[in-house]
């Protein structure tokens, strides 16, 4: 017989067919009359219940069935006597195909704190609660893909060693295969790096920017989807060492296309994650986050509120609330400051734009003004900014008096400024941070309770 | 006006209505009537036909309009009078973004060498060759999510940066934030890795399957698609030392059910690429390889034989053809044995299994016999070995004992031995190399040829 899964046998009508179903027990209870075990096997949060006539199964036969042991049961798929659930199956056999140790297996019943999962994350997905944020990741990355695909976007994957780094600051993870011990030196006793195995000092990537930029040269709309990484020694519940990125750059788009984007974009994907993952989102709602519903509700029902960045300091430097750092036009805008915006002032999602240019950086789109540039930062309840975004310079002569004031070396960066010599056209694009994205949706508190098998200082077990 | 891209407009029935067309410009040709300009935007190979009257038009005004150009057309959409369309664009403005000086513009009209074009990756995607290797490798990617979200398999980002080696052999990349001109020692003049980022010695991962085997045993079906690497000094057309990989991992799957999906796998892909990707075939099949759209059709319309690796050696023992390496049992098989079984004899794809121990991995689940483990192996045309992959020892003891003879470190895997002491089940996976799926559906014959920015040694341009 074929195994059928729990998710899709909880949708089958009950006419007494026999079933197959395999999974995990979470629990198991009853008397002596009966016993129920509740069998999960990952497809969806809800258990399948399993009931065993006493008068059939002895003590001893199950008493190998106990919570994280593995079993294959037959039986016939009936309508529940019992609440929770409207079909159950009436078990014939039941096989346990592997044990787990009461004495030692770590996940019993009782309610585990996220830390101490954190501790075993090879097994947390078993957990209700790791069950369902894997689940939404998985749906969240799957409408990504839907979403540009739809839309004749292009996914690109922009490499993950590089020798260019897009924000010219974050701290990097070098890559080498050179001794560590005693590494080839020059003359001048400096680290040789042309015998390393690219011939030079190479870095995991910080953004995949740069490369979509170059490849939306030529196919108009492209997305990238992958890993991104930053070396910094930040043991925050907002950091990773190791994160997923979704970047779109378009041909042909000015800041407002780039906004409009950006809206449609998030609107779709919260969307989708009400649409599909309503069992685990509700879990998630009543364990974690009483609010987390109607928040994303929320975002998809309003239109995110536009204004720049001169306006939103007006509005910031006139607010009753005392602020812990104080607003002035050229600084950049704290947490606490975005956070007032969305969720004290307009009530909405912020799109804010024009910022400084001195705090954005160098490839950003010069306004008029010689002052500001074509930035956009999304910025959502309880998150802050979730995406960040601009309008691309492409006037070559302005483009590198900026990498000049900046710093930033121009010899290493010749083809991508080729295509601000060939061709060059209006354009832009935006980065969106995937684990953010998990956070708003799952309401999850902590980004290393969003990703399989975080990485952060001195943390890459597993 | 709204821009429309040219994939769209090519399927518009024309009834000379007002169309924005953006692109870059491909060839410009004509006389002192009539010049037509070919516009590609890369939402497919073909162009759209840009029709300039010239007496309405310049020759002055036309002058920036070169190859490589980019411009903004405002037209009226008719049907074509030319060979080769069906609409053309009647053009009423040409507005020049981006010029592109012929004189130093490196893709002029002529054709360009593969090896030449790798050269410039950051140009190449602008060729029509690389535009239809592009979106091929999109279709390809958005299929592979489709199958699996279809299937109700969960998609699990694996960790990049990790402490552990799934193969137990191939050569890695380090990832480190130590200085390298002076490390931190320990006493013994070694380098002190517990002052590393991560606390110990970190690498690039090259194989995301046993974080994946630890997700499968709580979500049932799981697969990964993310980068890997290995620092292999391999300059040939087979390797890469980034690239992607597909790896599913199956909780209750036996090696025929293994097959079932890999074999199911493969043929939706090839059909999806049929399906979607016609005219960016057609061009391939046309400029590079005239047996590429026969041969995807035989793997879509053919059953793949399958045997086991001893049946195979037989077969090869009796062949009349000469081979440069000799066949005997216990010895790996070669990329010409592997073909002559695909190419020759069976003339069809062909799954190898139950291949010698001792020359595959210390996960594959061993054979009754002792001597062969449950591995499978998917030989393609063209290819060879696309596919491997195996049931997996869901024994813990038999674990055990197979990473003591092969020398695997069991307490660095204590969470991957964890699995088989809680709740253990038969499970099953395989592993895809993204691009030599893509060099079979594209008929490239160089694999830095479908990765849009190649890494391999001595290069991380771009």
């Amino acid at each position: 017989m074929k195994r059928t899964k729990v998710k899709a046998l909880l949708q089958t009508p009950a006419s007494g067919q026999e079933v197959l179903v395999k999974g995990w027990v979470r629990t198991k209870r009853g008397n002596k009359y009966v016993t129920f075990i509740a069998v999960n096997d990952g497809s969806t949060i809800h258990n399948m219940q399993v009931v065993a006539d006493m008068n059939v199964f002895t003590e001893e036969a199950l008493k190998e069935v106990t919570t994280g042991a593995s079993v294959s049961v037959v039986g016939t798929l009936v309508e529940s006597q019992g609440k929770g659930q409207t079909v159950e199956v009436q078990a014939k056999t039941i096989e346990v195909l592997g044990t787990a140790d009461p004495e030692v297996y770590p996940l019993q019943k009782k309610g585990h704190s996220l830390e101490f999962l954190r501790e075993i994350a090879h097994l947390r997905p078993r957990t209700n609660t790791f069950g369902a944020v894997l689940r939404i990741r998985h749906a969240m990355a799957f409408a990504v893909h839907q979403y540009f695909n739809q839309k004749g976007f292009f996914y690109i994957h922009t490499p993950i060693i590089t020798a260019s780094d897009a924000e010219g600051a974050g701290e990097m993870f070098r890559v080498t295969t050179l001794d560590p011990v005693n590494p080839p030196r020059t003359e001048a006793g400096e680290v040789d790096f042309s015998e390393d195995f690219f011939g030079k000092s190479t870095n995991l990537t910080v953004s995949g920017q740069l490369e979509g930029e170059v490849t939306a040269m030529a196919l108009s709309e492209i997305y990238t989807f992958g890993p991104t990484f930053r070396a910094e020694n930040s043991n925050t519940s907002r950091h990773l060492a190791e994160f997923w990125m979704i970047e779109p750059e378009m041909a042909f788009y000015e800041l407002e296309d780039n906004m409009e984007l950006a809206e449609d974009f998030l609107k779709y994907l919260v969307r989708y994650a009400l649409d599909n993952c309503q069992d685990d989102l509700q879990f998630l709602n009543d364990l974690y986050d009483k609010e987390l519903l109607s928040r994303l509700h929320f975002v998809v029902e309003n239109d995110f509120q536009r204004l720049t960045y001169t306006e939103a300091v007006e509005i910031l430097k006139t607010a009753k609330q005392k602020f812990e750092y104080k607003v002035d036009w050229g600084t950049d805008l704290q947490s606490e400051h975005e956070r007032y915006l969305v969720e004290k002032h307009f009530k909405k999602p912020v799109i804010l734009t024009n910022y400084p240019k001195d705090i954005k950086s160098f490839y950003m789109k010069l306004n008029d003004d010689g002052k500001t540039v074509r930035a956009m930062d999304v910025l959502f309840p309880g998150i802050g900014e979730i995406i960040g975004g601009s309008q691309r310079e492409e006037s070559y002569e302005k483009l590198v008096t900026r990498m000049q004031e900046m710093g930033v070396p121009e010899k290493e960066m010749w083809w991508f400024l080729d295509t601000r010599r060939f061709g060059t056209v209006p354009h832009s694009g935006f980065g969106l941070g995937f684990e953010r994205l998990l956070l708003f949706v799952t309401g999850m508190g902590n980004i290393r309770d969003v990703i399989p098998f975080p990485r952060f200082p001195k943390s890459a077990e597993f």
